[in-house]
């Protein structure tokens, strides 16, 4: 009987890094989007060294099986599901930061570092990995990486490709190469680095990343303001932009989401508001106060029934709360699906306006919270659970409102990936020779289509 | 007799775009690079829309014959240099500001659109464009994605890459695409368009770019250190990085800078330093006097024998305009080659020793002006007019500088681009891998091997 892939990378790797027990195993089939199919891996390897993750994808090439590589599983497309008679590759071991350098102002990090274990590490010393996706204390720099993770500080910071200077992967064909550097400036050769970032582990399995930090900032003052309708607080979005205001965060909670809050926590916000914009600006010094008071000016002209702001960390703690609990408090009340479209800033008031109708339209009941100065919207479809007519009505509303992001000149993921459930939405969104340029990356690349095969684009492997 | 390319495009574009006489033809055969090859057009296209560079695009397709862009040839890597028998298409009938809108904080241009054009109109806006290379006068929007150029800002606001949303380009299949988006966040796909920036038009022709703008920022204050060696002056970079500051530029003029200065302007400043730091900020209000003393303190910790700061533009100008001239006055004293490696920051010190080290030992003048705070240093070869002996010599310590920079973990061109110059260097810098996958990205997305041959990488077309 001929080895299978699980027999070599038994009789390759040291004990302990293959699992095969079915329950075992199982956990790591899917990451977090619910709808995404997931197939049966033969095994899940954990591998501790980039020389062992190499191995891994050289058996997997031997015996043309893919591989899957995988985080934390947070992911909310289905990138990280396994494909049937994978090797799911976890990096759950590979959790060593092995550089903070001040005055480089980079560190150098295994796959596997959670995010918020990079982000203490770093103000440790003096420094800020500004990446913040809401899964960081959970999620990993490398599905950061893979998915080019965003987060509530984007909207001044940028995302997570901002900050990959470097990267260690095993390429397609199973080498392991350095790509990128650790200068701060460079333009030897293609960007194979921001290439890499945002693929989805489809163009090659990161072993190292290598990220820019930024000096520690200024404590952030929070402005909050409570909007008798969602136009309203659209309006206040478009005046601080159109103000040349650059917050450090800028959030919407929607009327639903602050239902489902109160009615978890009893903070009372749905009585006051239809909607809650939350800012944030962390400019320096008396800078800071101006700005503080110019999205004040901002959001009453916007016509907020209330608006305040604050240096107290416990008060804009309080606030930012409601923001973080809407998750979860929409969670109780059935199954949940979220959205993630991103519309052009200007654009906000409407799609907000074209959600609301598509929920209403299809009798699903949909909360909106939005990194609303990015102009992405988390549209969450909750479906109560075992109700298969709603769940029906909420995947066809799902679908309008990629729809809709397009009509208004957005994307059909503005931060989570596209990974299984967005498939359909990137052939609507890319035209044709964009998406056989992206068949032809991924064939470059990927030869033998091992590397997480069908996801973000289906395509035939070249041999 | 069968049709030429030229026959072609004479027939199908309007009257004038063609220029094919030896002397108007000419001047487009090369960019500023003095020692790179450059073979003969068969003609110099000048399109004036999207779909007209489609056209030549497509003409070139069926004769099999290159196509080179070029925007105003201020390149210094020989990247718009013609290709022997190729079509050279020019952008400068493509100047269109086609839209600058505050709110989404966009500005979307024609290629041909010059770099301080797009600023003067975004400045009227009170917008902000922050990319300035120092051929920002006379460079286009086109050229400056094409080689993703730096310049000054960029140790604080980031490259060109940095700025880039989305593209228009020809494909080399010869289709019109939009790739990227208008959305402040997005992930839907591969990032193609971090790709195509930087990549020398080897991977499509740019018909149109739009760019990320920043709200204008607080006025800059300058702050001038003197130093009686480059190794005080590296250890004040150091200590800049070490202390959290983020100046919006950190530039340096080392002595054989000063001296080519002092000879043409007659400032006395070779008197005065061996080396000069020139520091800027605009952290606005408080946060900007701060920083000022901040920069201030570490200039005369570092060892400054002068240092001071001032609010003043006209003073300010004129300390930066020994940096400006350095690179007009050393051409006064014959040839000049400028290199344009990047060590890491911590790196300058030594970086610096090694060049006058390589210039002491080939009896080659070599002045430094360097983007201290990025690590990016523009080591300038001075070659007396005729003087073969000394050309020879300078091209032997133009290599060394390469390996010396590749040896302290730098790169062989931080923000000029490979071209033709560098082709040799990017071989040293890049492991044959990730070689490799340059090639491999090349073939796919121009399969014909029509974009801009022999540029960067050197390759065979696929088909």
């Amino acid at each position: 009987m001929t080895a299978t892939v699980v027999d070599d990378l038994r009789a390759e790797l040291p004990q302990g890094r293959v699992l095969v027990d079915p329950d075992v195993v199982a956990p790591y089939r899917r990451d977090e989007a619910p709808r995404a199919e997931a197939g049966r891996p033969v095994c899940v390897v954990r591998p501790r060294t980039a020389v062992e993750v190499q191995q891994v994808v050289q058996a997997c090439l031997r015996h043309h099986v893919p591989v899957v590589p995988r985080g934390a599983g947070t992911g909310l497309s289905g990138g990280a599901n396994a494909v049937e008679g994978c090797v799911v590759l976890s990096t759950e071991h590979m959790t060593a930061i092995r550089e903070i350098d001040a005055v480089e102002r980079l560190a150098v990090v295994e796959p596997g570092v959670v995010n918020d274990a990079l982000r203490a590490a770093c103000a440790e010393r003096g420094l800020w990995y500004p990446p913040d996706p809401a899964s960081a204390p959970w999620s990993t720099i490398g599905g950061n990486v893979a998915t080019n993770a965003g987060g509530l500080c984007c909207v001044k910071y940028g995302v997570t490709r901002d900050y990959v200077l470097g990267l260690q992967l095993v390429t397609g064909t199973g080498e392991l190469v350095r790509i990128g550097r650790r200068t701060a400036k460079g333009v030897a050769g293609y960007d194979l680095t921001g290439l890499l970032v945002g693929s989805e582990g489809t163009l090659g399995v990161i072993t190292e990343v290598t990220v820019r930090l930024r000096p520690a900032r200024d404590p952030e003052r929070t402005v909050a303001g409570y909007f008798p309708s969602l136009a309203a607080a659209g309006r206040a979005v478009a005046a601080v932009a159109e103000a040349g205001l650059t917050p450090s965060a800028l959030e919407l909670i929607d009327r639903h989401a602050l239902v489902a809050v109160d009615a978890w926590k009893h903070m009372g916000l749905s009585a006051e508001a239809d909607a809650v914009l939350l800012g944030r600006t962390d400019a320096p010094g008396d800078a800071g106060e101006r700005e503080a008071e110019e999205l004040l000016a901002c959001f009453t002209g916007a016509g907020a029934t209330w608006a305040a702001s604050s240096t107290d960390d416990e008060e804009a703690e309080a606030l930012f709360s409601a923001r973080k609990l809407a998750h979860p408090a929409l969670e109780r009340l059935g199954q949940v699906l979220t959205e993630d479209v991103c519309v052009p800033r200007g654009a906000v008031p409407d799609m907000l306006a074209r959600i609301e109708e598509i929920g209403r339209r299809h009798d699903v009941r949909i909360a909106t919270v939005a990194h609303a100065g990015d102009g992405n919207l988390h549209p969450v479809f909750v479906v109560p659970t075992g109700d298969d007519d709603a769940r029906h009505r909420a995947e066809t509303a799902f679908e309008e409102v990629l729809d809709a992001a397009l009509g208004l000149g957005g994307t059909v993921t503005g931060e989570h990936g596209i990974g299984l459930l967005k498939r359909a939405g990137l052939v609507r969104e890319l035209p044709a020779p964009v998406l056989a340029v992206h068949v032809a990356i991924k064939q470059a690349l990927d030869p033998h289509g091992i590397l997480n095969p069908g996801k973000v684009i289906a395509c035939a492997p070249r041999s």
